[in-house]
């Protein structure tokens, strides 16, 4: 049985736990923050891991915000960030799109179900994409769209690939479509599978949720380009020449972040219990994911 | 090996069949029509079963119609049908909520994810509800609603069941209110869990399609009441008395229509390839629910 070491209050035992290590990767919802609330110490800690000459890379499977947002939102609380350093799970599929499946005319367009960080991060890699935040499709289905998505009229023919991830405007018609393009043939990828979103101290409806209709209407799981997918963990280690040994997993949830982590081969990782996961879910006998370590928040790392 | 009889084209196979029943079971969707297009032949299949004497009830999963609508439908259609002669899956909602869960105050109201038909069965039965059509509902999330749901303030505390179904206009914030009554301690029932509903010859995003998100963000699966569960049969069989072993399901999904008839222990089933189930689903070694009969359409039975 592998327990976990208990950091809260335990000084020497946290000095000892970041020495061990170069790199920190950070999960932030459910970490840093909840919604717009960031948890007590995040700065100060944050900080002091700067000061001790750690790299620090946020690595989150909100695909909401792109790279640029999220340096937005980290200046705004205070917390200090470089926008290279934030890796989401929009930049992750927008690189698999673009380096692993290559795709190319006349099926190279992307049918999104999600948020403006998905389109932000398609464009950066110059993937064309449909969908998204379109205004057009935010509305309720007419007997026309029946009629036009049996026909395939309403389908775009350039459609290879359904991307889904959180999509706080998800509706009948987007899923009808999604299921469509589907049907004709085009690859089912989503940027993470998180069924929920840690927010204002409780619990949303996450990727995993928004995108879990189209899942049940087709039948198949899409391939999950967000933590723990260690395509992940691959472009995350091909940017920043990480040590993974040397290196350590900040996160709130044991079946996303501690995994990822863990099927990586990180030196080491810590759970914090500030969002998804409870301590009884790693403390006692045969338990799946353990992390290295844990700690009630993230501050108690200052001591 | 079970192999079902094709009766398409064989008059005297279809003769013995029928003879061997009084009363059918029929599916709506996939086997009378798909979305308005009636099949050929249905309305003189109808008749010619009535007039052999058949009692002829329609058990459909579809909770977005009541009785009274349902009704109308087949009116509209010329469908020969008697508005008690219908049996949904709203309506097995309904009755499972009153005679079995006889909730009282303060906790007796039902959140509802779905369309006019569950609200006008709850209503029939005199079960307090809300949200459904409810058009104050039909828009974004705004960041008030993210506190008012996290502090409760949102909620009704005499919410004590969320029940799903086939809901047109899912958004995400009934997704996150159903998921903070769950919270709260609510049931957890849907009408029933297609996948897909069959529609203008295609397939478009079922019951369980619109309500998979709520189910992936709770993590547990609700008490379906629609087909195949034997909630609903037990409640057929106590409003029309029917002889299980002279009753006949027909229907074209194998996993609801053929299996809710195998369970039961009705005297035969009859699968019609109109709809969402295919042949090589039944046919073949190994398969698991495999039907008495099969025509390729309903109006093959005319002979």
């Amino acid at each position: 049985m592998v327990t976990p070491k208990y950091l809260t209050g335990d000084k020497p035992a946290i000095d000892e736990f970041i020495d061990r290590f170069d790199t920190f990767l950070f999960d932030c919802d459910g970490v840093l923050w909840s919604g717009e609330q960031v948890y007590p110490k995040t700065v100060e800690t944050i900080q002091m891991l700067k000061d001790k000459g750690k790299r620090l890379v946020f690595v989150t499977n909100n695909s909401t915000k792109s790279r640029a947002a999220y340096k937005q939102k980290f200046d705004a609380k205070g917390i200090p960030c470089n926008e290279e350093d934030v890796f989401g799970s929009s930049y992750s599929a927008a690189i698999y799109i673009s380096r692993i499946l290559k795709l190319s005319p006349p099926r190279n367009k992307v049918f999104v179900l999600g948020e403006a960080g998905i389109e932000h991060e398609l464009a950066s890699c110059s993937i064309p994409f449909i969908g998204g935040t379109d205004p057009s499709l935010r509305r309720d289905m007419t007997p026309d769209d029946y009629t036009s998505i049996a026909s395939g009229a309403a389908l775009d023919p350039a459609v290879g690939v359904v991307l889904i991830g959180l999509d706080f405007h998800i509706n009948y018609l987007k899923m009808s479509l999604a299921l469509a393009y589907l049907r004709a043939g085009a690859r089912f990828l989503a940027t993470n599978g998180d069924s929920t979103l840690p927010s204002h101290g409780t619990l949303f409806p996450g990727a995993g949720a928004t995108g879990a209709g189209i899942v049940r209407a087709w039948g198949a799981e899409p391939l999950a380009l967000g933590k723990p997918s260690q395509a992940m963990m691959d472009a995350v280690e091909g940017k920043f020449h990480v040590d993974r040994t040397r290196t350590c997993m900040v996160g709130d949830r044991l079946n996303t972040d501690i995994q990822f982590g863990i099927e990586g081969g990180l030196g080491g990782t810590l759970a914090v219990l500030t969002g998804v996961s409870k301590k009884e879910e790693f403390l006692g006998e045969g338990k799946e994911i353990v992390p290295t370590a844990y700690v009630d928040m993230l501050g108690d790392l200052l001591g």
